[in-house]
């Protein structure tokens, strides 16, 4: 059979026809498809209709050697993908009898009673194969049409994403005839895009006309900067050295501000320089409310090296739990580099750790000032006798200015964790 | 002429079909496109390709009244929407002598050399009329095409945004014939999805064939799940009670999980109920780290009613900064419900609140036993003199647990909010 090269992916869902949703399991299936070799020309929305996703999926087949649908596979009434899939296939809908008993199973696991329509998800166009979901009900649906190939998934990412990496790279890999694309990414904070790419440009553009092209594009998101770089081809041992001289080469140029060549994440990365420290993290809120501690702990074993910390929002916590002093809050108001330096003091002595962030601003939309505008972050740290404190002034919204405040104050306590002891 | 009713939005650029960029222009649209009554029923993404791109109009043209396409305006020789077009309509280019003007005044003005390429943005498909963009020289292009309406707009969003109202509104309004599309939204917490359907769906199933059509769209993520109502017509007032008539009749069958019927998210809810009794609420977080803090800061204003919290991810921070007793957490385990009452009652003293949530459980992937696997999470609220603590088995990754253990908190509060105090 001819090797499989091109993708459509089909996003189905009304509510992705909305202003208020957006489809984003179609990055991460390109990401992969890509990583297969598989281009992806067309990508698409359709709502659930039976019509127009008949047409969808007739249009895609027109034009793509494989067709990925992400939604509809639910077990309501407006869920409504298999059965266009079998409409335009021509193909009766078979009820597959190992799915209806995982998916009884798995209501009776759960002492919960099953609405009759969740029996429709054991239903697939013949000649199809149901492949397992283990976090949902709804299978994924392998089907080959002559040389194509149609792949239903589920629109939850987690359960998309497992059944992809489970049960279709492995059956797509074995009809691409071997071409792949090898993929690197480098990860910086505290620089503007702007001047990440003044450095990076004459180096990376040369790479495109080189005897192993790479294609280099730059992702900026608040406070971070990813460089993406791809190469395609056969040798993959070859791809790979290439890919790698390249990073190295991007990764000189910009440290110390690259954070990781891997596709860790940041607080990822703060985690292991803690741990390989033996040291421990306590931080101090106030505009951030939870965010530094939501993100550091949703690093897996983070409780190795992060104990805990206070969300001190109103005045008194700083006062009672930080042991801020009232003095200095009235002299110099609660965002201001005292303040800060202050609280990361405090959290430090009541959690008796060796790290500590503390993170003071106004977010907006209201409480700016003219001295102390929307935006104003003071953030101090503490990494053994390492000590700063710097006051920053973030453009953006309420969320882009307390996310851009979550990454400054681990990126002072990285620089701080990669000096020398 | 026919009222245009349908659209179809194309989002034109390779970099778009990468796995690291993703078309949001068309949400943009959307919202005005509803506005108008006009539905968007397919959206699309294709490379800069002539074939693709002519291929993609041809199916855009077969299924909807207006064909709205974003990007491929450019001056370079990847930029070919205007050429794909005019293939696909059968018309020449011609080349507007007041958009050349335009631009060569542009280029004139920066005192820069003109690439001779930037010509070909004066190009235009016979017919079609050029749209004045006053950020760029990529004009608009507007195109009748038999009782059909072709729009093309540049990528840019400033640019899209400016050319579409000040061009393209007002004219596509004249062809709605008056027709508008009103949206409600329901939102509700701690039910399942296929539970939140079996109540609602012999409700709005029948609205589908009803004298003002009713439809409806249920989006589940992890704790929560959205009904979508949308009706249209052009006697608006009629179409808005008919609506909020579903809405109320939805509410009431699933009351008391709804939590919001105007767009508000729990957090701004809880937030609303607690500012309305003048109480403020404190937090005692293990394995959610800060993200009910977080999520709760978000809101704007939410200093009004929120004191702030302990991080207690560590048990020392649950016996030091919340009193519990460590008999407690030797009998019974962190993850308990005495430990989450007694950490609810610690941070409700702490921070002097009338209202406390504590949060303990196992995220995992590591730390779940027989007894508790992960996903196990126990959760204590207080509200006034109402208490309460409960044990979850929340299914999914350690990110799901997490989103989940944060939605059951705000919503076990929420329950107590609204009772007769």
């Amino acid at each position: 059979m001819r090797p499989v090269t091109t993708a459509e992916i089909l996003a189905v869902g009304s509510e992705l026809l909305t202003p208020h949703r957006i489809d984003t399991n179609s990055l991460h299936l390109t990401d992969k498809l890509n990583a297969l070799g598989i281009d992806v020309r067309f990508k698409g929305v359709v709502g659930d209709d039976p019509d127009a996703l008949a047409g969808a999926f007739r249009t895609a087949l027109s034009r793509a050697d494989v067709v990925i649908s992400t939604g509809g596979l639910g077990p309501t009434a407006d869920d409504l993908t298999r059965e266009a899939v079998a409409v335009v296939l021509g193909r009766a809908l078979v009820r597959d009898a190992s799915v209806e008993a995982a998916i009884r199973r798995r209501f009776e696991q759960r002492r919960l009673h099953m609405p009759a329509g969740n029996l429709k998800q054991a239903d697939v166009p013949a000649g199809g194969k149901a492949l397992p979901n283990p976090n949902g009900t709804a299978p994924g649906i392998w089907i080959a049409h002559g040389e194509q190939i149609i792949v239903l998934l589920p629109g939850p990412p987690r359960e998309m994403r497992e059944i992809y990496t489970a049960h279709v790279a492995e059956r797509l890999h074995a009809r691409t005839g071997g071409r792949q694309v090898r993929r690197r990414m480098i990860r910086i904070a505290g620089r503007a895009e702007s001047h990440v790419d003044e450095i990076a440009a004459p180096i990376y553009t040369p790479w495109a006309s080189s005897s192993i092209p790479i294609e280099t594009s730059i992702l900026a998101s608040p406070g971070q900067i990813e460089l993406h770089l791809s190469a395609r081809g056969d040798d993959l041992p070859e791809i790979d050295r290439a890919l790698d001289a390249g990073v190295r080469s991007l990764a000189e140029a910009l440290a110390p501000a690259v954070f990781s060549v891997d596709g860790r994440s940041l607080e990822a990365v703060v985690g292991e320089l803690l741990h390989a420290r033996s040291w421990t993290l306590a931080v101090a809120e106030s505009c951030t409310g939870g965010l530094v501690g939501a993100r550091l702990t949703d690093v897996p074993g983070s409780s190795a090296w992060f104990a805990g910390g206070v969300i001190a929002y109103a005045n008194e916590s700083k006062l009672r739990d930080l042991d801020v002093d009232a003095a200095l809050l009235d002299r110099h108001g609660a965002v201001s580099e005292p303040v800060a330096d202050a609280m990361a003091d405090g959290v430090r002595v009541r959690f008796a750790t060796e790290a500590a962030i503390s993170i003071t601003g106004i977010a907006g939309p209201d409480g700016g000032t003219v001295d102390k505008p929307v935006g104003t972050v003071a953030i101090a740290m503490r990494a053994g006798q390492a000590r700063q404190v710097r006051t920053f002034r973030f453009a953006g919204d309420r969320q882009m200015v307390r996310q851009q405040s979550v990454i400054a104050a681990l990126e002072m306590l990285r620089q701080a964790l990669i000096a020398p002891l």
